[in-house]
């Protein structure tokens, strides 16, 4: 078994830098092969543009998706992203390490996404969701927050954490991997006083404990639920009797209860 | 009055380059001044990181949001970024124009998010929400998605568009802005066929007709309801009896009910 871990921080001293650690050493001692993509010390451009295509099959007006088809057709993708697909081909497990910004990916992420999964070749119109390229294989979101734990709930003031994961998580799922329940370290801003020290001292050692745990009972741990290609009409939308099957199907749910319980 | 329009598309002459024109045909009329920053023309850096910040408060240990600060209250934020809050700051009304990319905003956009919204400049832990340093401005987000209009739907494909917007629109609600029904033009993938080519150029020029119209309309269009500074507690948890009031309570309610109509 082999993983990829995808690490998006700035900083490898980082507590993101620590759970990359604890991904490495835990997932070693289960037996994986680990690769990092570390998009910070790759210096990974995440800007998708025509600057990447020098061979346009439209010259004179830029479309990501036609280029990057065209591109994948004729095997003239980018060598940055050509190494990049090659990890993600030889990955069972994905492992996104991310702290959350402005409740999304860093950019450097974000732009890992918009270049790498290249239409043509990483999905098509028809292959997608049940039907991916990555079918079968599982994928993992690990996720810092600085915010208090309880504010990432459906009724705190940064909302519920599932929606904040919810486009990254569907961007995997619809290119074929099956998503397993996120890992969140709330609360993991930089501490200021003394006391703040020792607390956040004992509180990172905490998530760290947990998320190897999380990692050690991966195999045992239900996946997200999302709706298969058979479960939509033409036009995109369910057939009916079919029920909603997707990550925030529970959290609307939480959230309307908050809503109707407060 | 005066607009700004952040612009986040590789190609100027794109469907978002027209709705760009649009906006400032639309808003010339109605005697708005208005700026462009054109991320891509600009090359934009969207990678926040130790680069940005030549002179470190923590040279051994970088943390964007501790820089960020201390490049603040030294007034040494670097100049690309300085512009872009220059004009944010003489901006009342603020509309981000972009593809939507793997159900976010191209990594160009969210650099733009990361690095411009400058912790202790743009926002700090007492400036924040409805006592928001832009509060009593107004955000609209212009957003293009190339499938079919019917998968943005609770029930569809794609999921509630409603759902993909809601970290763009949330952070920008954090910031202090009023935040204006986001405009989405579904169905706007590039044609292939002859036949597609007219139904699409009809599609296109119906999308301008709407912006225009909802450009026109702004002043009587309800804004999304964002819950208060003075509705949570301390630890970020809603006080008792206070209702949720955010973009997401609707689409959860209509997921909810496409879910047990199903």
């Amino acid at each position: 078994m082999r993983a990829l871990i995808v690490f998006a921080n700035p900083e490898p001293d980082s507590f993101n830098g620590r759970l990359r650690t604890v991904a490495l050493e835990t997932l070693g001692e289960l037996g994986y092969e680990t690769e990092i993509s570390d998009l910070y010390a790759q210096r990974f451009d995440p800007v998708e543009g025509p600057q990447h295509y020098p061979s346009r099959c439209q010259p004179n007006r830029f479309n990501a998706q036609t280029e990057q088809e065209a591109a994948a057709a004729r095997s003239c993708i980018s060598a940055d992203v050509r190494a990049e697909i090659e990890k993600l081909n030889r990955a069972d497990l994905l492992i996104l390490q991310y702290p959350m910004w402005w409740y999304s990916v860093p950019a450097i992420l974000k732009g890992w996404l918009d270049r790498v999964l290249v239409y043509g070749s990483i999905y098509t119109t028809t292959m997608r969701y049940d039907k991916g390229r990555y079918a079968g294989r599982r994928a993992l979101l690990s996720v810092t927050c600085g915010g208090p734990a309880g504010s990432y709930a459906a009724d705190g003031r940064n909302g519920d954490f599932n929606l904040f994961v919810w486009p990254t998580s569907y961007t995997l799922a619809y290119i074929g991997y099956t998503i397993l329940p996120p890992f969140a370290s709330l609360g993991v801003a930089a501490p200021v006083t003394a006391a703040q020290i020792t607390g956040v001292t004992k509180h990172l050692a905490d998530c760290e404990a947990r998320y190897r745990q999380h990692l050690l009972t991966l195999d045992s741990r239900a996946p997200l639920q999302f709706n298969k290609w058979g479960d939509w009409d033409q036009h995109g939308r369910l057939h009916g009797g079919v029920t909603v099957h997707n990550a925030f199907s529970r959290a609307h749910a939480d959230l309307a209860q908050a809503g109707s319980a407060s």
